[in-house]
């Protein structure tokens, strides 16, 4: 049921409805009474941090699937794999990300991804580590800076409304970047 | 006048208003009459777009006076005077750019930021085609990625409420990475 509801929520999100998301709207697509949609979620804000999080939280199994895959390989061919994920995740269909931001703006949960985003850099740095080709000296460090920096050119790329370069270009550049400070 | 009333917008983005700015009060606090603000601005969204506006001009012109002082230095020493003016600018009161960055998403005006963003990128690639060290085969994408990777890591930096690192040591690594990247 909560997924159900979940579901339903992002629907509205994809149509760029985050300004609005009516509770009782959000019920009827998941095909709940709204008596139980108030039995798992106190009220909008709920819903859409629950959203956030489920979102988050998807989004990090994935990319811990992804590293246990890539370790094998080179690190630039890793590294590769690693920004096509979070290009596919986060810059393809803008909509959502730019909904899921505005959401979290204006709830008050932007500390809560900045901190989720660091379960993420911790994910990289557990399996940077069990690498044997890294020679950064601080390998959770790195983690955390290639991460943000990779971070940063995702950011640009969901709030640009005109490319600046080529998305083959950067795609280059950012995976040249991240793996040359990698290899310290 | 403009000025003024600008002034006192931002003194209520300090103080962590910025969720409710009557015009009003912005008046007072100004010294000018509401019908003397209604001259200048429409209203509170376009008061607080041009908030947004003047920081992010402001910004710039120092952020191209940093760029000519310190282009006589060599690459490494350049990049700390950025990286700490960056630090500087976004992640030291953090109630500021936390502020403006909820005023941006909830009025639409994250693509105009992103736009001027990327503004930046281009004073940076202006001054570095004026240094002689750099190797970098491509000075404009090269300057665009180091600017979202720093941005990337400010952005950790405004929103994170625990620090994950010490703030010495990732100002080094950021430096190093986009020191090593425009060295390729």
């Amino acid at each position: 049921m909560v997924e159900a509801i979940l579901s339903a929520a992002l629907e509205r999100v994809e149509r760029g409805g985050e300004d609005d998301v009516p509770l009782q709207e959000i019920a009827n697509r998941a095909g709940v009474g709204i008596g139980s949609l108030y039995d798992y979620f106190r009220d909008r804000r709920s819903v859409l941090a629950a959203l956030a999080a489920k979102m988050t939280e998807d989004n990090l199994r994935a990319f811990e699937a992804l590293l246990i895959e890539t370790e094998p390989l080179p690190l630039p061919e890793s590294i590769e794999r690693i920004v096509d994920f979070a290009f596919a995740t986060y810059a393809t269909n803008k909509q959502v990300p730019r909904g899921i931001l505005k959401i979290a703006h204006s709830l008050g949960l932007m500390p809560t991804l900045a901190k989720s985003q660091s379960v993420f850099t911790e994910s990289l740095a557990t399996s940077l580590r069990r690498r044997k080709d890294i020679t950064h000296p601080n390998i959770e460090l790195a983690a955390w800076t290639v991460t943000q920096a990779t971070m940063g050119v995702v950011h640009a790329l969901i709030w640009e409304d005109q490319p600046t370069h080529e998305r083959e270009a950067l795609r280059a550049d950012l995976v040249t970047l991240c793996s040359k400070h990698l290899l310290a």
